[in-house]
Protein backbone atom coordinates (compact mmCIF):
# COMPACT_ATOMS: atom_id res chain seq x y z
CA UNK A 1 0.00 0.00 0.00
CA UNK A 2 0.93 3.51 -0.52
CA UNK A 3 0.92 6.31 2.18
CA UNK A 4 -0.83 9.12 1.05
CA UNK A 5 -1.97 12.06 2.02
CA UNK A 6 -5.29 14.03 1.07
CA UNK A 7 -4.66 17.53 -0.51
CA UNK A 8 -7.75 18.01 -2.71
CA UNK A 9 -11.25 16.86 -4.57
CA UNK A 10 -11.81 16.04 -7.96
CA UNK A 11 -15.14 17.85 -9.18
CA UNK A 12 -16.13 15.19 -12.59
CA UNK A 13 -19.84 15.43 -14.11
CA UNK A 14 -18.79 13.83 -17.88
CA UNK A 15 -17.60 10.10 -16.48
CA UNK A 16 -18.38 6.62 -17.17
CA UNK A 17 -20.82 5.06 -14.65
CA UNK A 18 -18.94 2.63 -12.97
CA UNK A 19 -16.83 5.91 -11.64
CA UNK A 20 -20.65 7.26 -10.64
CA UNK A 21 -21.45 7.99 -6.72
CA UNK A 22 -17.73 7.59 -5.62
CA UNK A 23 -16.02 10.90 -4.24
CA UNK A 24 -12.72 11.42 -5.85
CA UNK A 25 -9.67 12.40 -4.30
CA UNK A 26 -6.21 14.05 -4.90
CA UNK A 27 -3.69 12.53 -2.73
CA UNK A 28 -0.02 12.49 -2.60
CA UNK A 29 2.44 10.22 -1.17
CA UNK A 30 3.97 10.97 1.85
CA UNK A 31 7.44 9.52 3.35
CA UNK A 32 7.78 8.07 6.60
CA UNK A 33 7.74 11.91 7.77
CA UNK A 34 4.59 12.19 6.44
CA UNK A 35 6.25 15.08 3.84
CA UNK A 36 4.73 15.39 0.56
CA UNK A 37 6.63 13.47 -2.49
CA UNK A 38 5.65 14.40 -6.01
CA UNK A 39 3.52 11.87 -6.93
CA UNK A 40 -0.20 12.57 -7.25
CA UNK A 41 -3.30 10.20 -7.90
CA UNK A 42 -6.62 10.26 -7.48
CA UNK A 43 -8.24 7.56 -5.82
CA UNK A 44 -11.83 6.70 -4.76
CA UNK A 45 -12.43 6.83 -0.89
CA UNK A 46 -14.05 3.98 1.31
CA UNK A 47 -13.38 5.17 4.72
CA UNK A 48 -14.18 8.56 4.79
CA UNK A 49 -10.78 10.67 4.84
CA UNK A 50 -10.80 14.08 5.56
CA UNK A 51 -8.49 16.87 4.33
CA UNK A 52 -4.94 16.48 5.38
CA UNK A 53 -5.48 13.36 6.56
CA UNK A 54 -3.07 10.56 6.04
CA UNK A 55 -4.37 6.97 4.75
CA UNK A 56 -3.15 4.05 2.72
CA UNK A 57 -4.07 3.40 -1.01
CA UNK A 58 -4.11 0.63 -2.76
CA UNK A 59 -3.73 0.48 -6.81
CA UNK A 60 -3.57 -2.36 -9.77
CA UNK A 61 -6.07 -5.06 -9.53
CA UNK A 62 -6.19 -4.54 -5.67
CA UNK A 63 -8.03 -1.21 -6.28
CA UNK A 64 -11.11 -3.56 -7.34
CA UNK A 65 -11.47 -5.72 -4.17
CA UNK A 66 -13.39 -3.69 -1.86
CA UNK A 67 -16.88 -4.28 -1.63
CA UNK A 68 -17.86 -0.81 -3.19
CA UNK A 69 -15.54 -0.84 -5.92
CA UNK A 70 -15.46 -5.09 -7.06
CA UNK A 71 -15.24 -5.23 -11.06
CA UNK A 72 -15.45 -1.03 -11.10
CA UNK A 73 -13.24 0.81 -13.80
CA UNK A 74 -11.44 1.99 -10.48
CA UNK A 75 -7.37 2.09 -10.15
CA UNK A 76 -6.85 3.58 -6.65
CA UNK A 77 -8.89 3.06 -3.70
CA UNK A 78 -8.26 4.84 -0.11
CA UNK A 79 -8.41 1.59 2.00
CA UNK A 80 -7.41 2.49 5.75
CA UNK A 81 -7.05 5.66 7.36
CA UNK A 82 -3.56 5.84 9.12
CA UNK A 83 -3.34 7.03 13.21
CA UNK A 84 0.15 7.05 13.82
CA UNK A 85 3.29 5.61 12.21
CA UNK A 86 5.88 4.72 14.90
CA UNK A 87 9.46 5.05 13.42
CA UNK A 88 12.66 2.40 15.24
CA UNK B 1 -6.27 7.16 -11.40
CA UNK B 2 -3.95 9.39 -12.93
CA UNK B 3 -4.88 12.69 -13.82
CA UNK B 4 -3.77 13.79 -17.41
CA UNK B 5 -3.99 16.33 -19.72
CA UNK B 6 -4.46 15.75 -23.70
CA UNK B 7 -1.66 17.54 -25.29
CA UNK B 8 -2.04 15.17 -28.57
CA UNK B 9 -2.81 12.55 -30.74
CA UNK B 10 -1.83 9.30 -32.80
CA UNK B 11 -2.17 8.41 -36.30
CA UNK B 12 -2.04 4.72 -36.74
CA UNK B 13 -2.97 2.50 -40.03
CA UNK B 14 -0.72 -0.20 -38.66
CA UNK B 15 -2.01 -1.71 -35.42
CA UNK B 16 -3.74 -4.67 -33.89
CA UNK B 17 -7.27 -5.30 -34.67
CA UNK B 18 -8.23 -4.66 -31.34
CA UNK B 19 -6.90 -1.37 -31.05
CA UNK B 20 -9.40 -0.40 -34.16
CA UNK B 21 -12.01 2.13 -33.70
CA UNK B 22 -10.65 4.24 -30.91
CA UNK B 23 -9.21 7.45 -30.69
CA UNK B 24 -5.61 7.10 -29.42
CA UNK B 25 -4.62 10.62 -27.38
CA UNK B 26 -1.22 11.47 -26.11
CA UNK B 27 -1.59 12.59 -22.48
CA UNK B 28 0.62 13.99 -20.16
CA UNK B 29 0.91 13.85 -16.27
CA UNK B 30 -0.29 16.55 -14.24
CA UNK B 31 0.54 17.78 -11.13
CA UNK B 32 -1.68 19.46 -8.17
CA UNK B 33 -1.54 22.91 -10.06
CA UNK B 34 -2.07 20.91 -13.88
CA UNK B 35 1.02 21.68 -14.35
CA UNK B 36 2.73 19.15 -16.82
CA UNK B 37 5.08 16.55 -15.61
CA UNK B 38 7.81 14.42 -17.83
CA UNK B 39 5.16 11.26 -17.79
CA UNK B 40 3.54 10.73 -21.47
CA UNK B 41 1.05 7.84 -22.14
CA UNK B 42 -1.12 7.37 -25.26
CA UNK B 43 -4.98 6.08 -23.93
CA UNK B 44 -8.00 5.40 -25.45
CA UNK B 45 -10.62 7.89 -24.92
CA UNK B 46 -13.80 6.67 -23.75
CA UNK B 47 -15.43 10.79 -22.85
CA UNK B 48 -14.53 13.17 -25.04
CA UNK B 49 -11.99 14.79 -24.01
CA UNK B 50 -10.99 17.78 -26.34
CA UNK B 51 -7.28 19.41 -26.52
CA UNK B 52 -5.88 20.81 -23.38
CA UNK B 53 -8.50 18.99 -21.07
CA UNK B 54 -8.22 17.44 -18.29
CA UNK B 55 -8.83 13.73 -17.40
CA UNK B 56 -8.22 10.83 -15.16
CA UNK B 57 -6.65 7.41 -17.28
CA UNK B 58 -7.00 4.32 -15.55
CA UNK B 59 -3.93 1.72 -16.62
CA UNK B 60 -3.32 -1.47 -16.68
CA UNK B 61 -5.85 -4.12 -16.43
CA UNK B 62 -8.69 -1.76 -15.05
CA UNK B 63 -8.26 -0.21 -18.81
CA UNK B 64 -9.89 -3.01 -19.57
CA UNK B 65 -12.99 -2.88 -17.44
CA UNK B 66 -14.60 -0.52 -19.43
CA UNK B 67 -17.74 -1.44 -21.67
CA UNK B 68 -16.25 -0.28 -24.55
CA UNK B 69 -12.42 -1.75 -23.91
CA UNK B 70 -13.17 -4.63 -22.55
CA UNK B 71 -10.48 -7.82 -23.23
CA UNK B 72 -9.13 -5.76 -26.03
CA UNK B 73 -5.44 -4.95 -25.43
CA UNK B 74 -5.58 -1.41 -24.07
CA UNK B 75 -3.82 -0.69 -21.21
CA UNK B 76 -4.98 3.21 -20.69
CA UNK B 77 -8.45 4.26 -20.73
CA UNK B 78 -9.84 8.09 -20.05
CA UNK B 79 -12.51 7.31 -17.65
CA UNK B 80 -13.69 11.32 -16.54
CA UNK B 81 -13.10 14.24 -17.72
CA UNK B 82 -11.99 16.51 -15.01
CA UNK B 83 -13.95 20.06 -14.37
CA UNK B 84 -12.50 21.76 -11.20
CA UNK B 85 -9.82 20.34 -8.88
CA UNK B 86 -10.44 22.05 -4.92
CA UNK B 87 -7.34 22.10 -3.10
CA UNK B 88 -7.36 22.42 0.58
CA UNK C 1 10.73 -9.05 -5.41
CA UNK C 2 11.85 -5.96 -3.79
CA UNK C 3 14.33 -6.12 -1.40
CA UNK C 4 13.25 -3.75 1.37
CA UNK C 5 13.80 -2.78 4.94
CA UNK C 6 11.34 -2.11 8.17
CA UNK C 7 11.51 1.33 9.55
CA UNK C 8 8.27 1.24 11.17
CA UNK C 9 4.97 0.71 11.72
CA UNK C 10 1.52 1.73 11.34
CA UNK C 11 -1.74 1.95 13.42
CA UNK C 12 -5.07 2.32 11.64
CA UNK C 13 -7.99 1.71 13.08
CA UNK C 14 -10.27 2.91 10.73
CA UNK C 15 -9.72 0.70 7.76
CA UNK C 16 -11.55 -2.03 5.54
CA UNK C 17 -12.47 -5.54 7.54
CA UNK C 18 -9.96 -7.04 4.95
CA UNK C 19 -6.63 -5.59 6.57
CA UNK C 20 -7.99 -6.13 10.40
CA UNK C 21 -5.48 -8.61 11.98
CA UNK C 22 -2.68 -8.20 9.76
CA UNK C 23 0.45 -6.36 11.07
CA UNK C 24 1.09 -3.13 8.25
CA UNK C 25 5.24 -2.56 8.55
CA UNK C 26 6.46 0.64 7.02
CA UNK C 27 9.13 -0.43 4.35
CA UNK C 28 11.81 1.38 2.81
CA UNK C 29 13.29 -0.08 -0.55
CA UNK C 30 17.15 -0.80 -0.62
CA UNK C 31 20.20 -1.19 -3.40
CA UNK C 32 22.71 -4.18 -2.92
CA UNK C 33 24.32 -2.51 -0.32
CA UNK C 34 21.03 -2.24 1.89
CA UNK C 35 21.05 1.32 2.03
CA UNK C 36 17.82 2.84 1.77
CA UNK C 37 15.99 4.42 -0.94
CA UNK C 38 13.69 6.85 -1.33
CA UNK C 39 10.50 4.64 -1.88
CA UNK C 40 8.09 3.75 0.95
CA UNK C 41 5.21 1.53 0.77
CA UNK C 42 3.04 -0.46 3.61
CA UNK C 43 3.31 -4.06 3.59
CA UNK C 44 1.63 -6.94 5.40
CA UNK C 45 4.02 -9.28 7.26
CA UNK C 46 3.56 -12.73 7.17
CA UNK C 47 7.19 -14.09 7.73
CA UNK C 48 7.81 -11.96 11.58
CA UNK C 49 10.18 -9.67 10.62
CA UNK C 50 11.67 -6.56 13.24
CA UNK C 51 12.81 -4.04 13.18
CA UNK C 52 15.72 -2.75 10.78
CA UNK C 53 14.98 -6.37 9.60
CA UNK C 54 15.24 -6.56 5.82
CA UNK C 55 12.68 -9.10 3.71
CA UNK C 56 11.40 -9.30 0.00
CA UNK C 57 8.54 -7.86 -0.31
CA UNK C 58 5.74 -8.87 -2.92
CA UNK C 59 3.53 -6.19 -4.68
CA UNK C 60 0.55 -6.12 -7.01
CA UNK C 61 -1.68 -9.32 -7.62
CA UNK C 62 0.94 -11.24 -6.50
CA UNK C 63 0.45 -9.64 -2.93
CA UNK C 64 -2.69 -11.68 -2.89
CA UNK C 65 -1.22 -15.05 -3.58
CA UNK C 66 -0.36 -16.06 -0.03
CA UNK C 67 -2.84 -18.53 2.13
CA UNK C 68 -3.11 -15.50 4.79
CA UNK C 69 -3.85 -12.50 2.12
CA UNK C 70 -5.92 -14.74 -0.90
CA UNK C 71 -8.66 -12.06 -2.31
CA UNK C 72 -7.66 -9.52 0.70
CA UNK C 73 -7.51 -5.58 -0.49
CA UNK C 74 -3.62 -5.61 0.16
CA UNK C 75 -0.61 -4.90 -2.59
CA UNK C 76 2.19 -5.55 -0.80
CA UNK C 77 2.88 -8.54 1.15
CA UNK C 78 5.99 -9.45 2.78
CA UNK C 79 6.90 -13.32 1.64
CA UNK C 80 10.30 -13.83 2.90
CA UNK C 81 13.45 -12.68 5.20
CA UNK C 82 16.59 -11.95 3.71
CA UNK C 83 19.34 -13.12 6.28
CA UNK C 84 22.55 -12.82 3.67
CA UNK C 85 23.51 -11.17 0.53
CA UNK C 86 26.10 -12.77 -1.63
CA UNK C 87 27.55 -10.00 -4.03
CA UNK C 88 29.51 -11.22 -7.21
CA UNK D 1 0.30 2.40 -24.02
CA UNK D 2 3.49 4.08 -23.86
CA UNK D 3 4.85 5.36 -27.46
CA UNK D 4 8.64 3.37 -27.91
CA UNK D 5 11.44 3.54 -30.64
CA UNK D 6 12.91 0.35 -32.08
CA UNK D 7 16.88 1.34 -30.88
CA UNK D 8 18.05 -2.69 -31.13
CA UNK D 9 17.16 -6.81 -30.67
CA UNK D 10 18.06 -9.24 -28.92
CA UNK D 11 19.16 -12.65 -29.65
CA UNK D 12 18.68 -15.05 -26.57
CA UNK D 13 18.74 -18.93 -27.92
CA UNK D 14 18.70 -19.82 -23.86
CA UNK D 15 14.41 -18.98 -22.74
CA UNK D 16 11.62 -20.38 -21.97
CA UNK D 17 9.71 -22.67 -24.82
CA UNK D 18 7.01 -19.22 -24.60
CA UNK D 19 9.40 -16.51 -25.81
CA UNK D 20 10.48 -19.03 -29.14
CA UNK D 21 9.62 -17.71 -32.13
CA UNK D 22 9.02 -14.06 -31.07
CA UNK D 23 11.25 -11.36 -32.43
CA UNK D 24 12.37 -9.17 -28.79
CA UNK D 25 13.37 -5.87 -29.93
CA UNK D 26 14.75 -3.52 -27.71
CA UNK D 27 12.49 -0.54 -27.34
CA UNK D 28 13.11 3.04 -25.66
CA UNK D 29 10.38 4.93 -24.48
CA UNK D 30 10.02 8.67 -26.36
CA UNK D 31 8.71 11.99 -25.37
CA UNK D 32 5.85 13.85 -26.90
CA UNK D 33 8.81 15.17 -29.33
CA UNK D 34 9.96 11.51 -29.82
CA UNK D 35 12.76 12.23 -28.10
CA UNK D 36 14.13 9.15 -26.02
CA UNK D 37 13.95 8.54 -22.11
CA UNK D 38 16.18 6.99 -20.43
CA UNK D 39 13.59 3.73 -20.10
CA UNK D 40 14.28 0.31 -21.73
CA UNK D 41 12.29 -2.36 -22.33
CA UNK D 42 12.76 -5.64 -24.40
CA UNK D 43 9.48 -5.97 -26.07
CA UNK D 44 7.76 -8.82 -28.59
CA UNK D 45 6.54 -7.68 -32.03
CA UNK D 46 3.36 -8.33 -33.45
CA UNK D 47 3.57 -5.67 -36.41
CA UNK D 48 6.43 -5.41 -37.89
CA UNK D 49 8.19 -2.37 -36.55
CA UNK D 50 11.61 -1.61 -37.99
CA UNK D 51 14.93 -0.14 -37.05
CA UNK D 52 13.81 3.48 -35.40
CA UNK D 53 10.33 3.71 -36.14
CA UNK D 54 7.99 4.10 -33.39
CA UNK D 55 5.42 1.98 -31.94
CA UNK D 56 3.38 1.06 -29.06
CA UNK D 57 4.12 -1.11 -26.61
CA UNK D 58 1.50 -2.42 -24.00
CA UNK D 59 3.15 -3.53 -20.65
CA UNK D 60 1.80 -6.34 -18.33
CA UNK D 61 -1.20 -8.40 -18.35
CA UNK D 62 -2.59 -6.53 -21.44
CA UNK D 63 0.82 -7.86 -23.08
CA UNK D 64 -0.75 -10.99 -23.14
CA UNK D 65 -4.13 -9.95 -24.38
CA UNK D 66 -3.08 -10.48 -28.19
CA UNK D 67 -3.61 -13.21 -30.37
CA UNK D 68 -0.29 -14.05 -30.84
CA UNK D 69 1.06 -13.53 -26.97
CA UNK D 70 -2.35 -15.18 -25.36
CA UNK D 71 -1.13 -16.75 -21.90
CA UNK D 72 2.28 -16.72 -22.96
CA UNK D 73 4.91 -15.27 -20.30
CA UNK D 74 5.17 -12.16 -22.52
CA UNK D 75 4.70 -8.71 -20.42
CA UNK D 76 5.56 -6.32 -22.77
CA UNK D 77 4.24 -6.46 -26.60
CA UNK D 78 4.35 -3.78 -29.28
CA UNK D 79 0.51 -3.61 -31.11
CA UNK D 80 0.66 -0.47 -33.36
CA UNK D 81 3.21 1.68 -35.32
CA UNK D 82 3.05 5.06 -34.67
CA UNK D 83 2.64 6.75 -38.54
CA UNK D 84 2.00 10.84 -36.78
CA UNK D 85 2.01 12.74 -33.72
CA UNK D 86 -0.05 15.66 -34.18
CA UNK D 87 0.10 18.21 -30.98
CA UNK D 88 -1.86 20.95 -29.98
CA UNK E 1 10.52 -7.56 -20.79
CA UNK E 2 13.50 -5.98 -18.66
CA UNK E 3 16.96 -6.62 -19.40
CA UNK E 4 18.83 -7.11 -16.06
CA UNK E 5 22.66 -8.35 -14.83
CA UNK E 6 22.84 -10.90 -12.14
CA UNK E 7 24.89 -9.53 -9.61
CA UNK E 8 24.33 -11.30 -6.84
CA UNK E 9 22.33 -13.96 -4.72
CA UNK E 10 20.11 -13.96 -1.61
CA UNK E 11 19.88 -16.23 1.30
CA UNK E 12 16.87 -16.80 3.24
CA UNK E 13 15.82 -19.79 5.21
CA UNK E 14 12.58 -17.86 6.81
CA UNK E 15 10.20 -17.74 4.00
CA UNK E 16 6.60 -18.60 2.29
CA UNK E 17 6.56 -22.16 1.17
CA UNK E 18 5.94 -21.17 -2.46
CA UNK E 19 9.54 -19.82 -2.42
CA UNK E 20 10.90 -23.08 -1.57
CA UNK E 21 13.14 -24.39 -3.91
CA UNK E 22 13.72 -21.30 -5.91
CA UNK E 23 17.13 -19.35 -6.70
CA UNK E 24 16.78 -16.13 -5.28
CA UNK E 25 19.16 -13.72 -7.73
CA UNK E 26 19.81 -9.93 -6.93
CA UNK E 27 19.25 -8.73 -10.51
CA UNK E 28 20.08 -5.05 -11.59
CA UNK E 29 18.41 -3.28 -15.26
CA UNK E 30 20.61 -2.58 -17.86
CA UNK E 31 20.27 -0.08 -20.28
CA UNK E 32 21.32 -0.13 -23.84
CA UNK E 33 24.78 -0.45 -23.28
CA UNK E 34 24.73 -3.02 -20.32
CA UNK E 35 25.45 -0.26 -17.54
CA UNK E 36 23.89 -0.77 -14.70
CA UNK E 37 20.98 1.31 -13.84
CA UNK E 38 19.66 1.86 -10.09
CA UNK E 39 16.98 -0.45 -10.47
CA UNK E 40 17.17 -3.46 -7.94
CA UNK E 41 15.05 -6.54 -8.22
CA UNK E 42 15.26 -9.98 -6.81
CA UNK E 43 14.09 -13.03 -9.02
CA UNK E 44 13.55 -16.40 -9.75
CA UNK E 45 15.89 -18.00 -12.21
CA UNK E 46 14.26 -20.44 -14.48
CA UNK E 47 17.23 -20.79 -16.78
CA UNK E 48 20.16 -21.17 -15.04
CA UNK E 49 22.07 -17.79 -14.98
CA UNK E 50 25.15 -17.03 -13.88
CA UNK E 51 27.41 -14.19 -12.03
CA UNK E 52 27.18 -11.06 -14.46
CA UNK E 53 24.96 -12.55 -17.03
CA UNK E 54 22.63 -10.26 -18.47
CA UNK E 55 18.66 -11.98 -18.73
CA UNK E 56 14.96 -10.88 -19.42
CA UNK E 57 12.83 -10.68 -16.28
CA UNK E 58 9.48 -10.41 -16.27
CA UNK E 59 7.45 -9.28 -13.42
CA UNK E 60 3.89 -8.81 -12.29
CA UNK E 61 0.73 -11.54 -12.77
CA UNK E 62 3.17 -12.42 -16.00
CA UNK E 63 5.84 -13.55 -13.26
CA UNK E 64 3.83 -17.03 -12.42
CA UNK E 65 3.00 -17.87 -15.95
CA UNK E 66 6.03 -20.03 -16.80
CA UNK E 67 5.62 -23.52 -15.45
CA UNK E 68 7.63 -23.59 -12.86
CA UNK E 69 6.27 -20.67 -10.64
CA UNK E 70 2.76 -20.89 -11.58
CA UNK E 71 0.38 -19.67 -9.02
CA UNK E 72 3.04 -19.07 -6.76
CA UNK E 73 3.31 -15.95 -4.99
CA UNK E 74 6.14 -14.75 -7.16
CA UNK E 75 6.60 -11.00 -8.95
CA UNK E 76 9.66 -11.55 -10.60
CA UNK E 77 11.10 -14.24 -13.37
CA UNK E 78 14.03 -14.69 -15.24
CA UNK E 79 13.05 -16.35 -18.46
CA UNK E 80 15.46 -15.64 -21.14
CA UNK E 81 19.42 -15.59 -21.23
CA UNK E 82 20.38 -12.61 -23.44
CA UNK E 83 23.72 -13.73 -25.71
CA UNK E 84 23.37 -10.66 -28.00
CA UNK E 85 22.40 -6.97 -28.03
CA UNK E 86 22.38 -5.65 -31.47
CA UNK E 87 22.33 -1.92 -31.87
CA UNK E 88 21.21 0.15 -34.85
Amino acid sequence: MKMVKVIGSITSTIKLDHLKGFKLLLVQSVDWKLNGRKEYFVAVDTVGLGEEEIGLMVTGSTARRTDATRDKNIDGTLVAKVERVDLE
